[in-house]
């Protein structure tokens, strides 16, 4: 970002090509594949037929009054396209060829935008450390990766839900939530439609996607979670790889003996797919479906390059559940699912909790640190109180703000509306900046480098006066710039030394600028000009502000 | 507050007589003088005939052409009083009583609030780890205490500046951030009529009223700090006393030698009352007149039983200023004069910052805590980075949640609008919302006792879809109420076993009650039943949820 003091200064990216003026984009065409190449030339994968898209993909059942012709209206539009896929069972995936020692342009293009070096990336894959999620399917997207030696990353969560919404809130939702910087979207939508804007979202996006395929799966069986089974789960999962999610959440951890475990919880289990797996186990009296099939789903997900986010179905959805024998449990399951995962050379990142007191925080990154060998820790906030619904932004952007400290990769956010509805615009607005705020916090903390050179930029804006350069270098330019102007909003106020908070006499940088202009700008000048300078203050009568208003 | 399903849960209100219905409030009257049988029958005080008011006091001058009548109209209508004080110079100062060994009311009063015994009262108190700030001059507050054993408090700032606001609106402010949970208001008016604002404030406050008598002392002498003496000063600390002030502000920290400390900084000195001091001292080339003059500051404090807050005037404006030689300076004059302070009986706290990175944080409280004999730290914020004004209340709650866990005893808030203007009531609410929750979060992870009631409770009234419980437990119902209607506005789904965040069939709590009610309440009941009942639950073709809604 250019200033008006001549200088520059770096700022990571996430709003894709939406905002560079020189590119046209039109969300019926789609963005475009920008990897496409990259993937055709590692000649490691094939287009194929794909299996075929029925109305129930849609949540349209073949008994439904309303039919399907409504739906197919708003089928993609854009460039048709075939399915790809690694050849003959090969996994095509960035932890593979980081494990051979090849640097992708996809790792090269993370490298650039975390200023870091290409070698440090591959080998942050290659280690498990980190993933670069990038479906083979999805050549939209702009690489990024997911890593405690990177920066923090924070995911907003779009989807309609049965009760509201529509598929063009949805995509505008998508690239609202990237203009604001969220790094990663995922479509948890529920109720009808679910192909068809999951379809629409992958072609308009350039950050990763990621989903629940258990959500869909169970739509498919009309909501009746005991009908589901490992047929249908597995055919959700291919049709979602085949549209190019980038990572899916698998809640493979919920099994048969854990779910006892959360009997005398304050607030049972608050998952929506772990309380669906717990309800399967329970009324098959059988171990989940998804553990047991576990090494076949990793086969899936390597030949597209599909990363596991491993869910923790069994969090705590209450201060007083934080970190109990259920959860835990999961997490030591999770550890075992992780290697399995690796063998498949399958990218994978763990999920975490949830509502969690500041002081039970620590303990949840450590534990999965080592139960997971370092693999990237992804948390839901956490919420630090359970008092405060219609603020859940904030209860657990400070748990989140500390995890991201310690070492958890991605925050995925908490909008105003947890606990009470389905967020709007302004809520995934205000979820993704209170998110970023805590991820950048987490930054500083951690040292990263360079991340520090955004807050000097903005303080040096502040100090100097120059209004229009702190409202473009903040997070939220638009309300910065409008919450300036409610009170000064004449134009000279955007020059003026000072704002209506302190007024003119009040403003202390206003004083220390002017304490340097008379008494010079380093310590010695101070030191030594202080007494002869302050004869010339005196008898100049000078004030410490000039009476610029009233 | 009284719960649906017939229980109850105690909660510490802040908001005084104006939410007791049996209790009739007017703003032109006052509240009742509480304390004022506890101040005499104590025989320590007495009433005098006080400094009389001047027109300056409120800003007018008699070279003002709008004169001072139309300020006379605006003077507090309610009962006369005489200024009360110490007799012959005494100590009448909660501190004095409490190294007596005496429990006084307010003491028994804070005990029952804080759900402690009156004996760890007083002993905090004694040991100076603790304030209770209660001019003799301001019965009208109910007593409350800040100390790291207590409840984490919130201060909200209120005050007109030279830009905007009125009498009434200050006011209200006050009451409005009382209701919303404020312990303590300072007022930082700056502007005109500050001596009359200041007066209905107080009589109005049902909590302890904070100032920076610095900022009224500098408008006497026109605003040009060099200008500025002891004497002045003094008049005015005077001045303020006599109306009833519990704390005061006072930047002696800021030391001739450590100005020109901040001449490399990125953002100078931010603190208002550390600018004009610095000012001071350069201009007359001499060492600060508070600092020169505490011993006699302490007596009249001591005499009205005016709490100390010691101004951090070289806090850190931004992050490449945190933790700086500056600021470490000043903080070890501030230990020196809690010392004095401690000599002469006056109830004293530490100010502390500013912006301040998360890795950072902790060696502010260890050192204040160090430095200052554990007297209880009052901090703003912190603020964790620089990047988003408009959205500080978050910046800073995160900072300020983790002080406070690690001992800071008051949280003084920040409002979106820092940094940009000044705060009007939305922005008050916020702040004080978001401190609330930084507090609270705070008294979790420290293990208050009875902290985590409210949380229970809440996810009680979660767990169970009692909703409107869910709705009064929260910190703000209203927007909790408003954002739950916004998308389910129906009287039904007031008791509905859903929201509309995942409606009616991904509701987990929903699945969850469904599994307890299928499999047994208890993990030996499910563990023992969840055969047989896996059995009963497949035969009746149940579902997970009920199809309540489309």
């Amino acid at each position: 970002m250019h200033l008006t003091n001549g200088k520059a200064v770096t700022l990571y990216d996430t709003s894709g090509p939406y905002t560079d003026p020189a590119i046209d984009t039109d969300v019926r065409r789609g963005l475009a594949p920008l990897r496409e190449n990259w993937i055709i030339a590692r000649g490691d994968t094939e287009e194929y037929a794909g299996r075929p898209v029925r109305p129930e993909d849609d949540g349209i059942k073949h008994t439904s009054p309303r039919g399907g012709l409504r739906n197919l209206d708003a089928v993609f539009p854009g460039r048709p396209r075939q399915p790809r896929r690694g050849r003959a069972g090969q996994a095509v995936t960035q932890l593979a060829y980081a494990r051979r020692g090849e640097i992708t342009p996809e790792m090269e293009y993370v490298a650039i935008r975390e200023n870091m070096a290409p070698e440090v990336v591959r080998d942050e894959i290659a280690a498990g450390r980190a993933v670069l999620p990038a479906n083979v399917n999805h050549p939209e997207i702009e690489p990024m990766i997911i890593g405690k030696k990177f920066l923090v990353k924070v995911n907003a969560n779009i989807g309609n839900s049965a009760v509201t919404s529509s598929i063009e809130e949805e995509v505008d939702k998508m690239t609202w939530a990237t203009q604001w910087g969220a790094d990663t979207v995922m479509d948890l939508s529920t109720g009808r439609n679910i192909h068809t804007t999951r379809e629409w979202v992958l072609r308009n996006s350039p950050v990763p996607i990621g989903t629940v395929p258990l959500y869909q799966a169970l739509e498919k069986v009309d909501g009746k979670a005991e009908e589901l089974s490992w047929e249908i789960y597995k055919d959700t999962v291919v049709e979602q790889a085949e549209q190019g999610v980038d990572y899916m959440t698998v809640h493979a951890g919920v099994r048969l003996p854990y779910v006892p475990l959360t009997a005398n919880r304050k607030t049972g289990i608050v998952s929506r797919g772990g309380s669906i797996m717990a309800a399967w186990c329970l009324a098959h009296h059988k171990e989940s479906f998804l553990y047991e099939h576990f090494e076949e789903l990793c086969e899936i997900l390597a030949a597209y390059d599909v990363t596991y986010s491993l869910g923790d179905g069994l969090r705590p959805g209450s201060i007083a559940d934080a970190n109990d024998e259920a959860q835990f449990a999961e997490l030591h399951t999770l550890g075992e699912l992780n290697q399995i995962a690796k063998r498949h050379n399958v990218q994978t990142m763990i999920e975490g909790p949830g509502h969690v007191p500041m002081h039970k925080i620590k303990e949840n990154i450590d534990l999965q640190q080592e139960i997971c060998e370092e693999a990237p820790f992804y948390t839901l906030g956490p919420l630090t109180t359970d008092i405060a619904p219609a603020y859940d932004h904030i209860t657990s952007g400070i748990g989140a703000a500390m995890i991201g400290w310690w070492g958890t990769a991605m925050l995925c956010y908490v909008t105003p509306k947890e606990h009470l509805g389905l967020p709007n615009r302004d809520d995934v607005k205000t979820g993704v900046i209170t998110y970023k705020i805590a991820a950048h916090a987490a930054d500083l903390a951690k040292g990263h480098p360079g991340a520090q050179d955004w807050d000097d930029a903005l303080s040096d804006a502040r100090f100097e006066f120059r209004w229009e350069d702190q409202f473009n270098l903040a997070l939220d330019p638009v309300t910065a710039r409008e919450f300036h102007d409610e009170t000064l909003p004449a134009e000279p106020a955007k020059t003026a030394h000072f704002c209506s908070m302190c007024g003119p006499k009040f403003c202390s940088m206003k004083i220390s600028q002017d304490i340097r202009r008379e008494h010079g700008t380093t310590q010695t000048e101070i030191e030594e000009g202080m007494e002869q300078k302050s004869k010339e203050f005196a008898a100049a009568g000078n004030r410490v502000y000039l009476p610029l208003a009233e």
